[in-house]
Parts: structure tokens; C-alpha cells; sequence
């Protein structure tokens, strides 16, 4: 070895005894011409370009990448980027279209969007079909008026298929054209994203001659009874977290036109066809969307719903890249029963006990007596009536909410601002079967906002910072204390412990300080070390 | 629903009943202004794109790609597309750390080959390190005479650490010049890849706001014993195959400068520093490099070398895609104790029998005696001498070998190969004690050929195929069954079932006839349906 030799001159001195064959590298010891390096098939990784330039190879055949035009069609449709008018739709869907193709390792191209006309259809689709492997026509697979799709598809070439027994995803039309793969993808983006999982994923890998990659497998309990329709295999969306020793599997909404629940899903359960459904506590196979790694390093909160939350989430992943949030809105009420069935590693709660005039502590003695808690609080908050601005039917208290010209609308059942508003109610003898909406159920502050904001109700109760974000009036009516209700169990859980630093953290406070009518005073002070 | 109404003229006739609020939408079902979509750190995924669109928004603020400057370094090193002479190597790391560095989700720029020159080094560091992120240096890291980089790095900026206990990677230097981190990375390969994951790709992830991706686990049993220094962790790569009921994990070799050992790789197992290594048998922790699926659909054959596996190994990952053949060759003796230790699917041999004349069998019954086997011949061939073309040194037979002037090459203990040339000696009363070159072993019958081409050795025993691919004459001496062993006990798993339908098929039998000295006639005929 040169590191043995001191050279003097032309003399050489050899400094270290050495055995026969120890420094000589066997000739072949890595590649030998004509073995073969990798098998068909095989995708490059970079060590696998080192190995083909050491054997002398500078250009390998591959596969020739499949083209995928996609034509979003619909009169309702306008691009991103413009803002739309009432019964106008964003069209998105081509952009995701493209995005998940191009991730199943195809090319895409996107058409501008056509208007609902058989002829204009027809030419897109024939037109397209001459410049690519596999066309899909976006929406106008099912059986409204203006679906031309299948007939389209019909008269340039063959429908094999049009409609499956799976839910979201059930009027896809599946057929061919000269040879080329067409297919109708439904207008949900839901609905869209599972017929393209069912039918375009496996046709994209086989054309590349790869087989195509499983979703991790991972068994979780099912949190709740749900119920599905025997005639086809259902995809229900799911949160899963990892809460104490088992895995949680929570359904998200069925909405097949709502992307966020597609955003915020962990994971996938199928329901077979002919099955009638899921019970709660049932074991359930997961087909994970986010890898398991990223799921146990998530904090699930599930309990009434703040503003605050997401400025949480989002500091947490900030501070500790991996770790996350996922708050799930289902009432102060709700949360309690979350922690007693252990689906959930804390609650937010904010609920009025009216004879003592205490929050929160009342609630959770007599709902969840047996769970040793952590009581802290994470903000107060102004709560009241949110109106247009100018206030223009003159709504000051909840006595105006019994007029007849003033419709409302209010908060589910188990929401501290629904119990907020009953005691209010009570307290000035007024009836709630007098209020025109008190049955229209909203689940967030910002439904309600929005649904103010929007004319669809004259007001509605909620926090501040809801009124401020949608620019509407605010009648302040209580402050009033939001807690946090952490399992003693789960309280030196790292990530648990990590969202309680962020909490204590001057990050937080001052984001929070941004927004209207929230009090940071008592933020992350201990209401209570544990009830027994 | 439009789909329940008939118009006519200006008249619509509404078909179905409706219950109150049924085709209501709840606005902000979806999405509400000012509520968060995704939170910071979030990798943007096809259905987020939806939801930012379907939320208006069309520009969002990302990290800045970290750029990355590789500077090769070294007076041996020549660019990929040209052919090195003696003592030159192909630079390809350069190639590899690239790939690696987009991987990682950073953008790489490669520097010209840099000559050993202190100043040439120099100035290439100094201008990387204006114009990018991080600079590796590749090579110049360890102790020898021209390894310059420490000194480099020293005099622009500081040297934090050089030389770090893991195995290969030690001779790592990390620095740090004008606050910029800068790498000097191991020559080797391997020791260079190992380098990069330890320290590069969590500085990449970290400055991504990302999580480092781990690599997933899976417990196995390790099949060889495996003694490692005590002074540093090893990181030791692994095949792994599901072998009945549990995972297997075979050690590749060490070489650092063995590439192919990387790709051939399933997993790498970590061997902590103060363990004097592994014992047979030991559970341990792999850390996989390859999806388990597909791990699950590898058929393990370890036995003696036959250039042929490689055509079934591409045949059946075209066939079925997703499945491979993965082959060790260790001989065919070797082949027979990996299947009594339960390691692999199937063993490849070849084993004359001297007193019997007969092939394999009576091996089996020795060797294997309690394991059921389906015994099946994949190919005949010829055996015979190596030589360079035009045959110099005008060798005929093993008598040739007894002579002075002509060197040899053996195979390794236990391979038919050199059984059969033991067989011959005897045959003829000649001793082995007097070949010169008897005890240097090689382990395939490419690398026999590849070191009969080169000079090294004068002839070497092995299959007319080698010859043929590196064109060297062939004095042929013997035909020989070539069998695999397969266990009762894998005959009906999916897998194995895959291969035997490829022995079958008319494409092996086409793509083996290219090759000289191989016969097919008796391919996929069973000689054994069992042993006792």
C-alpha cells in the first residue's frame, strides 16, 4: 500500500510485511463482461447507474413512457385561478389527474377545459386518441342530461363497462378506441381518485412492466358503527392514530365531492360488497396512504372545535418535522366519549356547567369519572353572535333569534356553543322551538360563518376569530374557557409532550394574539392534575 | 336532481319525492375560507394540489431546492464512455451521488474530474462552495499520499471530523467553509454510499423541514457466522428471502469497492461497534432496501453458478413482473447445506459421482437425507479448459496442467466444477500438489474465464458459455447434468411454481441455445420425484 512506502530519491523502502495475494484484487471481483447486471424490468436506482457505467454501459433501452391525455369537460367548469361565480366550479381535477399520473410513473397532458357538446366532445376525444396511449374524459359518466361521455365513447369505438359496484368511484365508464384505453373518470374528486386507484394504476404498471406497489397493510380497531350499501364494495376514508397500545381507525365524511377528506385521510377500509357494514371495535385491514412511521408520530385530537388547532398543527410541524397534529371537530361531548373508548390522546372541551358556572371539570366527573386527566387550558375565547356586516336585521341578543324575520342556524348536538346557547336561553326563559333553524346543525365555527356570510342564515353563535376571518359583525355574548382534557396515560407519550411544549411556547401566544377575541392570559396553566 | 325531471316545453314534471334539506350542500362542506389546508412541511401530494386549487389558491411558498456541487477527484479517474486502460477507473460515483442527492430531494451538480493537485482541489472547493449549497469532494479522504482534501478543506475553512467508526464509510471528512457544510466522501463506493446516508441525507431532509425517511425493518434470521471488528459499527448487506415461514438474511461480500454488492443488496444489517460479529441462526434487525412485497416474491437459489440462471432470473421478472430469481453462488456442496439449513427455495449442482458415474443423487442422499426433494435438470454442458484464443501454451488435457511453465485457476472447495477436475487427476494417478495455481480460488466460471483473458492465469475449468463470452478458445473435457434441488415443502408456492412454468417454456430453452456448449434436451425433465 503507497501509505507503506517512504520514498527517498529513487530508493523505495517497504515499511510493512505483507502475506502472498493480500493487496491483489481478484480480477472479476465486481462485474465481469457479459453477467448480467440487472434483470428486465427493473427500475434504476442510483446505485444501479453506478454498477451499468462501471460495466462500460452508457445507454440502456427503457421503457417508452405512456401519454395520458386527460379532457376535463362541464359548462360549470372554470380554471384555476379565476374566481368563481355562484354555480361555477374550480376545475381541479385535471391538475391532480396529472400529478398522480405522472407519480405512476406516466406522462400527462391536459386539454382545456370543453363545454357540454356531443360534437366538441367528440372531436376532442377522437383528436386525442390519435396522440396518446390512454385517454381519460373527465366527468359525464353518469346519467344526468348532459353525460355524453359513453355515447361519445360509443360512437368512436367500444363501452365495456359503464358503472361498477364500488362506492365512491361507481359510474366510470371504461372502453376503447382504436385500440386506446378510454376512460370516463366521475366529476367527484373522490369518486374520480378511487376509479383511477382501480382501473388506470394497474394498466400505468403493467405498461411499464412492473408490478404495481400495495398500500402497507395495517390492522386498526374501527371507531364507530357504520353502515354500507350491500350493492357495492365501499372506500371509507379514515384517521388512524396510534393511541396507546392500538391502532384507531376513524371514518371521515362520505362526501364523495369533498377532496379535503381525501387530504386528511390516513388510510383506506373497504367494505366488501354484500357486507352491511362496520361495527364499532371491529378489527379492520387499513390501506395506509401516509407511511405508519408519520402515523405514530401523530397527536389525535378529537373534541369541539377552535380556530387555534390549526395554529398548533402547524407549529408543531414546524418545530418538529414528522410530527403532526390531527384534530377531528365532533362537539366538546363528543371528545369525552372519544377518551373513554381510547380513540383519542386528548379532547378539546369547552362546556358551561350551568349551576356551578364552572367549565369543563363538572363534565368530565360525571362522564368519564374513571379517567385519570390532565385538565389544561389552551385559550379563552370570545363567543357570540356572528351577523353581516352593518348588521342589517338588528340582532343584538339571543331574544332576537325568535323573531320570525331572523332565521338561524346552529351548532351540532354536544357543542359547547349549542350548550352555551341553551343556557342562555334558559336563563332568559326563551324556547328554543320558537328559533327558525335551531335544527339546521352545523359542525365547525366556520360552517357557520360561512353559512352567515353566505345569506343562508341571518346569524348564528361562534367565536370571534370565525367572524373576523369571513369580515362579519360579531355581537360579543360570554368569554369562555377552552381546555384541553389529556389521559394521564398518554401524557409522557413523546409527541405528547412535544405538543405541550408548543403549547407553552411564545410561538403560539403571539399567533394566537393575531387573531380577534382570544385570551392567552391562562394559556397552558393546569386546571386539574387528575380526577379519580 | 336533473335526472328526476321531465321537461316539456316550459313545463318541468319533478318525478321523485324530495325530503327536506336532501340535495342541500352544506356550504364550506368541503373547504372554508382562512381554515388551514395543509400545515407547514407538508409534501404536496396529487389531492393537495386539488384542494389548494379548489381553495383558489395557485401560488404557495416552498423550500428552495438545496444545491449540491460533487467534485471528483483523481489522476486514475476517467470520464463514463471511455475505455479505461490499466490502473484507470471509470468515475461513476459521481453518477451514483447524483441520483442519490435528487433522491433526496436536492438539486446536484457535478464538477469535471479534478486532478490530484493540492491548488486544482483548491479552487474547485472554493468556487463550489460560492455557488452552492453543500460541496462533496469525492475521494482524497483517506491516509495515502495524495489524498489531499483534508488539507483543502483545512486551509478554506475547518476540518470538524475525519474518520468515523462505521464500516465501510470510515474515512469520512465532514467540514465546514464559510458556514457551508462540505463532505469529503470515501473513493469506494460502498464506504461512499454508507457516508452519504449517515450524514448527508439527514442534513438534506433537515433542511426540507422533513422527517428522514426510515428505512423499514424486518426481522430475520442470519444465516452465516460473521465475526466484525471491534472498533467500528458494520454495515453489513444482506439478501433476504422468505424461506417457508420465516426471512432469511445471507451476508453479501464487504468489499468496499464492490458496487454490485449494493445492488444485489435486500437490506443492510447494522452490526453495533464493541460486537464481535454474528453467529448462525441469530435473529437480527435488516433494514430493508427493496419493498417487502417483493422480497416475498424472490425465489432464493443458492448452489453452484450457471450463466443460465441469470436467463431465468430476466425471464421471470418479464413474465411476472414484480418476481425475481435471486442466485449465491457458492458451489454446489455449498447449495446443498443452504437448503438443509432451510436458506433457500432451491440449490443448483452439478456433482459426478466417481464410483457410480451418476450425477447429483447419491449427493443428496449423503448429504441432504432427511429433506423430500424434487430433483429436475435445468441444463446439460460442457466442461472444459480455458485458454487464450489460438492456444499458446498448447494445452490439451489435465495432463498440461503438471507442467512448469502453464499456470491454473481453480474454483473454490465444494464447486463441481473443481470436483470434476479432482475426478480427472485421479483417473489419470495425477496429483493436484503439483498444479501451480491449484489453491487460487475463483467463484463463478466468468470470473475463471476473466482471469484466463486477462493473463493472469493460463487456463482455468469451467463451462464453454464463458469461454465463449470472453472469447477465449475451449478444449472441451466432459458433459454435465446441471439440477436443481427443490424442496417438497416450496414445490406449491406461488413463486417457485412461476419458475418451473419458466424452465418449461419455450423462451428458456430459445435464449439458452444462443449459447455455446449447453443442451436442453433433458431441460425440466424430473429425475427424482423424492427422497427419504
Amino acid at each position: 500500500m503507497a501509505e507503506d512506502l517512504t520514498e527517498d530519491g529513487d530508493d523505495v523502502e517497504i515499511q510493512a510485511s505483507v502475506a502472498p495475494w493480500q493487496h491483489v484484487r481478484p480480477i472479476g471481483e465486481d462485474i465481469v463482461a457479459t453477467e448480467m447486471l440487472l434483470p428486465a424490468g427493473h427500475q434504476i436506482r442510483p446505485v444501479d447507474g453506478g454498477a451499468l457505467l462501471a460495466g462500460g454501459i452508457t445507454e440502456i433501452m427503457v421503457r417508452k413512457k405512456t401519454r395520458v391525455t386527460i379532457i376535463p369537460t362541464g359548462n360549470e367548469l372554470v380554471p384555476p385561478g379565476t374566481r368563481p361565480t355562484a354555480g361555477q366550479i374550480i376545475e381541479y381535477n385535471s391538475t391532480v389527474f396529472a400529478a398522480q399520473v405522472s407519480e405512476w410513473g406516466a406522462q400527462a397532458h391536459t386539454h382545456d377545459i370543453v363545454r357540454d357538446d356531443f360534437a366538441a366532445i367528440k372531436a376532442a376525444v377522437a383528436a386525442a386518441v390519435e396522440q396518446s396511449d390512454i385517454v381519460l374524459i373527465n366527468a359525464g359518466s353518469s346519467a344526468g342530461r348532459r353525460d355524453y361521455t359513453a355515447d361519445v365513447v360509443a360512437e368512436l369505438g367500444e363501452v365495456l363497462v359503464h358503472g361498477v359496484a364500488v362506492r365512491p368511484g361507481k359510474p366510470v365508464i371504461l372502453g376503447i378506441i382504436n385500440g386506446k384505453p378510454v376512460m370516463g373518470v366521475p366529476g367527484y374528486p373522490v369518486s374520480a381518485m378511487v376509479a383511477l386507484d382501480l382501473f388506470l394504476k394497474p394498466l400505468l404498471y403493467h405498461r411499464q412492466g412492473l408490478a404495481e406497489p400495495m398500500r402497507p397493510l395495517l390492522k386498526a380497531v374501527f371507531s364507530r358503527q357504520l353502515t354500507s350499501a350491500l350493492s357495492a364494495e365501499e372506500w371509507v376514508r379514515v384517521k388512524v392514530g396510534r393511541v396507546g397500545q392500538r391502532h384507531v381507525a376513524t371514518p371521515l365524511g362520505r362526501g364523495a365531492g369533498v377532496i379535503t377528506t381525501l387530504v386528511r385521510a390516513d388510510g383506506i377500509v373497504r367494505i366488501p360488497q354484500q357486507k352491511e357494514g362496520l361495527v364499532a371495535g371491529e378489527e379492520v385491514n387499513v390501506e395506509l396512504l401516509r407511511p405508519l412511521a408519520s402515523i405514530e408520530r401523530t397527536v389525535v385530537c378529537i373534541g369541539s372545535h377552535d380556530l387555534t388547532l390549526d395554529i398548533l398543527g402547524d407549529l408543531l410541524a414546524q418545530r418538529y418535522p414528522g410530527f403532526s397534529l390531527s384534530s377531528a371537530h365532533v362537539g366538546s361531548t363528543g371528545g369525552m366519549m372519544a377518551l373513554r373508548r381510547g380513540e383519542a390522546h386528548l379532547a378539546g372541551i369547552h362546556l358551561l356547567h350551568e349551576e356551578t358556572g364552572e367549565y369543563n371539570l363538572p363534565f368530565l366527573k360525571q362522564f368519564i369519572p374513571n379517567v385519570e386527566l390532565l385538565l389544561l387550558t389552551l385559550v379563552e375565547r370570545d363567543q357570540g353572535l356572528m351577523v353581516l356586516p352593518g348588521n342589517p336585521k338588528n340582532i343584538h341578543d339571543v331574544d332576537d333569534l325568535m323573531r320570525a324575520d331572523v332565521s338561524f342556524i346552529n351548532r351540532q348536538r354536544g357543542a359547547g356553543t349549542r350548550l352555551l346557547l341553551d343556557a342562555r336561553l334558559q336563563a332568559k326563559g326563551l324556547s328554543p322551538d320558537k328559533i327558525n333553524g335551531y335544527r339546521r346543525e352545523e359542525f365547525t365555527h366556520l360552517a357557520v360563518a360561512a353559512a352567515v356570510a353566505a345569506g343562508s342564515a341571518d346569524t348564528g353563535l361562534g367565536v370571534q376569530a370565525a367572524a373576523q376571518s369571513l369580515e362579519l359583525d360579531f355581537i360579543p355574548l360570554a368569554k369562555e374557557r377552552y381546555d384541553l382534557a389529556i389521559p394521564r396515560a398518554f401524557l409522557h407519550e413523546d409527541k405528547v409532550e412535544k405538543l405541550l411544549e408548543v403549547i407553552r411556547s411564545a410561538a403560539y401566544k403571539e399567533a394566537v394574539s393575531v387573531l380577534d377575541g382570544y385570551h392567552t392570559e391562562k394559556t397552558g396553566q393546569i386546571v386539574m392534575q387528575g380526577v379519580e
